[in-house]
Order: structure tokens, then C-alpha cells, then sequence
């Protein structure tokens, strides 16, 4: 199995969770998408989304987009599960996964950024404002998400979920721009609980053959 | 079961698709977000990611975020499957589903072109190639995966799937805004094939309760 992955990319991040938690081997791909190589021809014939991470199964198989990927291994690679089985428990993951997927993720991303700062002319400080607006109004429904249905040591529960996966490498992101994340007690316990966990550790960009300091 | 919902939100639209082609009623709550009254305090309460598509169970459960609400009835309410039980099969489904979930409506929905015009102050035009760049980039993508990957009269054969509920409503808000979709032949015949459907008619927008002409 290989990954095609950009270290600081939080959905190759999500799947490098994922297959750390089911213990999964795998050839590493870097594709630094900061100077556009998902754009290049070779690539983009093995992924014509043009983006990361893709995943490449000995078969040759490809699978792109991270939320498609990490339920593809939850079906094929079942130990442990990382989408419970009882329809309202996974429910309940898949809505958290999914306010980060679909609302925060990509709004801030990569080649929104920028086209605000290219094609729009935006100042460093209304791009700011502009992540910092997305991240408040994402975390503030996260949050609140877990106040109601969360427990336990991760989101849900005593075990790492697809929930989990979403929440570290978004709020890693946020950490790492500057973001006050006091607002947010319990997410930030889960964070901090993850990140004190082999699995998420060896996930984390800093670990990954591609990282530039 | 009660359903709130925008007419024409299209994340509301994906719901009510499911919902008709699993013959499933339910009550039908309008939010006109509009006039943002998901932002008001008793539906915040509902709902605190103050967004449509919420699904309240008769027990009060309540449940947002278009993606996970599929998905639950898709596991509660299984005849019609709308995500096949084969990994690959379904990772194919979700891979299209989440290509247009992730990576195009939440760059192009009402409250991120509401920043665009009202906090950095863009032209109409400009709101209006911003719009159009993120409908190419994203069907250009869906294009390809269904070049490669897709078969039969809706995205993935001869029977609709969660790739053909997102579909549907994002093909519809790019005619409304008059992008030219001359370049997706195969996705086209996609969308005609089922807005000839009455499950997806019962689900358009022009057909809801709250809707604005």
C-alpha cells in the first residue's frame, strides 16, 4: 500500500491517523503541494482531484479524498473499528467528522488561501481574519458538539474514533497559526489526550520523511 | 421525523433526495437562512452548528450535518441502499460524494460569499470568478472519476447512491448561477437521467414548502 501525502496536509494527516491506529504499513509518497507538484501531469494521471492524500492499493487501485479513504480501511482493515457500529454512536462520530470536514477544513486550506492572497489582493491581515473567522465559528460548533454528546477520553468514548482523526490535525493547524483556543476546554483535553498517544504521535507532520522544518 | 430545511440549500436538498428515494415522510420545518434565522437562539439551541439540514427523530434526537444524516438512515432506514456494501463499490460512492462535499460546496455556499461581499468588499465579478473557478476545478474532478470509475445511467449504475443525492443539488446551483457545464458530458447525463426521476423532483427546491420564487 502506498500514501501520497504532504506532511503539513491535514487530510493526509486524518488518513496517516487512521493507519497508524490499525497498525498499517505503508511506502510513504511525498507530494509537496506548496510549490504545485499535485498539479504536475504524472500526478495528476494517478489523481485527477490534484490533491492529497491519495492512497494506492498493491493492486494498483487508487482512492482519493480522506473521509472516502479512512471509511474504505474501516471496511477492509476492520481492527480496530474507527466507525462504531451502532447507528446513532456512528452517527454522532460522523457528524463531528464532518463539521470539520465540510465546514472548516476547506475553507482554509492551501489553494483558498491562496487565491484570497493571489487573485484577490487580500492584506496578511484580512487573511487572517479570514482563517481566524472560519476556526471560531467551526470550534464554537465543535465544541458544543462534544458538550453534548461527547465523553470519555477521545470524543466519544475510550477509544479513537474517525471523529478524532478529523479534530487533531485541524486543531494543529490552528495552533500552529496562531489561533486562542481557550474557548474550547474539552476539545482541547481530547487533543491533548491524543497527542499523547503513539499512533497520533507517529502521525504527526514533524515525524514525516517529507518534513521541512 | 422532522426535516429543517432551506429550499435552497443544497446540503438540505441531498437530505430530502435520500429521504424521497427511501419513500420515508417526514415534517418539513423551513429556516430561511437568508434572513440567518438559524442563527436565532431557539434554533441555535436545536442545532448549535446553526446550519441546514437538521433531522429530529420523533425521541428528539436531533442530527446535523447533510453527510452523517445520510449515512444514519442509510444504516436505520437501509431499503433503498444509497451506499453500496462492497469497500470498493462504496468507497467509489463516497469518494464522488466527498469530492463535491469537501472540495466544492462549502467554498461556494451563502456564507462564505456573504464574507466575500461584505467583509472584504469584493466586486460582483470578483465574487462571481470565484464562484466559477471552484465549479471548474471541482467538475472537472467528478468528470474524471466518473470517466474512470462511473457506469450506467446515475453516477455509479443502474440505481442512485449518496454520489448522485450531492450531485444533483450541485449541478443545479451552478446552472442557476450560469456556469457553462458544456465540458462535463457524462456528468450531464447524470444529472438529466435523474431530475427525470420523481424521487429527485419531489426533492427540488421549487417544490418545498418554503420556497421563494
Amino acid at each position: 500500500m502506498q500514501l501520497y501525502s504532504f506532511f503539513n496536509s491535514s487530510t493526509s494527516y486524518r488518513v496517516r491517523i487512521a493507519l497508524a491506529l490499525k497498525g498499517l504499513d505503508y511506502d510513504y509518497r511525498g507530494v509537496n503541494i506548496r510549490v504545485d507538484e499535485q498539479k504536475a501531469d504524472g500526478y495528476r494521471a494517478l489523481n485527477p482531484s490534484k490533491g492529497v492524500p491519495l492512497l494506492v492499493e498493491d493492486d494498483g487501485t487508487a482512492l482519493s479524498q480522506s473521509m472516502a479513504i479512512i471509511d474504505y480501511l474501516d471496511e477492509t482493515r476492520p481492527e480496530p473499528r474507527l466507525l462504531p457500529a451502532e447507528p446513532l454512536a456512528r452517527a454522532r462520530v460522523l457528524e463531528l467528522a464532518n463539521a470539520i470536514a465540510c465546514d472548516m477544513h476547506p475553507v482554509n486550506n492551501l489553494r483558498i488561501l491562496g487565491y484570497l492572497k493571489n487573485e484577490l489582493k487580500v492584506s496578511e491581515e484580512q487573511k487572517n481574519d479570514w482563517y481566524r473567522h472560519w476556526i471560531a465559528e467551526g470550534f464554537t460548533a465543535v465544541e458544543a458538539l462534544l458538550e453534548r454528546h461527547g465523553h470519555g477520553a477521545y470524543c466519544f468514548g475510550e477509544a479513537p474514533t474517525l471523529a478524532d482523526c478529523c479534530l487533531v490535525p485541524q486543531v494543529a493547524n490552528a495552533e500552529r497559526m496562531g489561533c486562542d483556543l481557550s474557548a474550547y476546554p474539552r476539545m482541547m483535553a481530547v487533543y491533548q489526550h491524543c497527542q499523547r498517544q503513539p499512533a497520533f504521535q507517529q502521525a504527526a507532520p514533524s515525524r514525516q520523511p517529507d518534513f521541512i522544518a
